[in-house]
């Protein structure tokens, strides 16, 4: 598959670029084509270098990267989020859009602030064309330790979507990735519990002097 | 310490007695208590046959059981706890209240309902005297687990409350429970965020074909 990572020069989109490029078309799209190329280069390298087989991985403008792909991963902060896809709506047409956003604010503590839709996922599918497919998943994985092809990912990924072929790509995709367990999370209307658990993990971890808390159910 | 369970004769109630009476005073909290004492010699005939010690389990009314205890476990449905605890009032003074209380209901999943406070631990703090210190935490432990006593809990519980040494002593108590790890959940008002995992645990495990589901944060 070709699968283009929004926001693919920052931490997590690292992390899903590595870990797909062996059996995928992976391209890193940014508003800065340079910094798009010289970062694919890089992700590139790493993955050579630990002895494994690279399909591809290519830097690219956000319009151009995403119009010809299978999967668009969606992983930039929310902050930002509506007017970049209002602008990229037409270069969407029939993708699977994955969602990793979470809208959030630091008061106190970290605080889940969703949209008047109920979650950025449903927004986003507000946003985009009909014939885009959005699934909600991956916000509760450690862009650290997904970065590290060496870390052992024993997590849960609870995957939610409207569009039952769509989600089985992703959990595929999931499958594909060390040891994450793909869950079932039902409709795209369930995301905000998903979405709300990151600012949740986030105030565990600052609370109990834990580190990069991702969860599994058992 | 002496503690008293509320719904003390349903199935998360036996966990809890049966996990702490070899160590703690417990008291089977019911409106019938002939039913109360008969469940409580059950549960202490179980722990004597498992070869443990029992310092004692017995059975009382709602009233006379939680007046003079030091922990009173909430573990009742939402529907009818507002009535009860309003009649059980006048026996509250300074007890630490842990709520196990999830308000939810059932349509096409389960969903999460809060009361206008933002969760049952919120409400049951504004019914009950200010000089008693509820805490929020058990919701996502599977009863059948926790009645089994040669079952390893490998889950953890996270705890909020307002009151710190309430906290503590719920976090002592839950370190005494086989392999539960208890984690500080902040205050009293992040405890919509625990209540709402149950439901959310639920239809995961409906979805998914899984069982009795509980949360390792790692």
């Amino acid at each position: 598959m070709k699968i283009a990572i929004l926001g693919g020069t920052g931490s997590i989109g690292e992390g899903f670029a590595l870990r797909w490029a062996s059996k995928h078309d992976i391209i890193i799209c940014s508003r800065d084509v340079d910094r798009a190329i010289e970062t694919a280069d890089k992700y590139s390298g790493t993955v050579l270098s630990k002895g494994l087989v690279c399909c591809g991985i290519s830097g690219c403008t956000n319009e151009t990267g995403i119009e010809d792909v299978d999967v668009v991963v969606l992983s930039v902060p929310y902050k930002g989020m509506v007017p970049l896809l209002q602008k990229l709506k037409p270069f969407f047409n029939n993708q699977i859009v994955i969602s990793l956003v979470v809208p959030m604010q630091k008061n106190d503590k970290f605080e889940y602030t969703p949209p008047e839709q109920g979650s950025a996922a449903l927004e986003i599918k507000e946003i985009l064309p009909e014939t885009v497919k959005v699934i909600s998943a991956y916000h509760n994985i450690s862009a650290r330790k997904l970065a590290d092809l060496e870390s052992n990912l024993d997590y849960d990924v609870v995957i939610c979507g409207d569009d039952e072929d769509a989600k089985k790509t992703v959990m595929e995709l999931t499958h594909e990735i060390n040891n994450l367990r793909p869950l079932d999370g039902g409709g795209l209307e369930s995301s905000y519990m998903i979405e709300s658990l990151t600012p949740f993990l986030i105030n565990l971890a600052i609370k109990n002097g834990l580190r990069d808390l991702g969860v599994k159910f058992l």
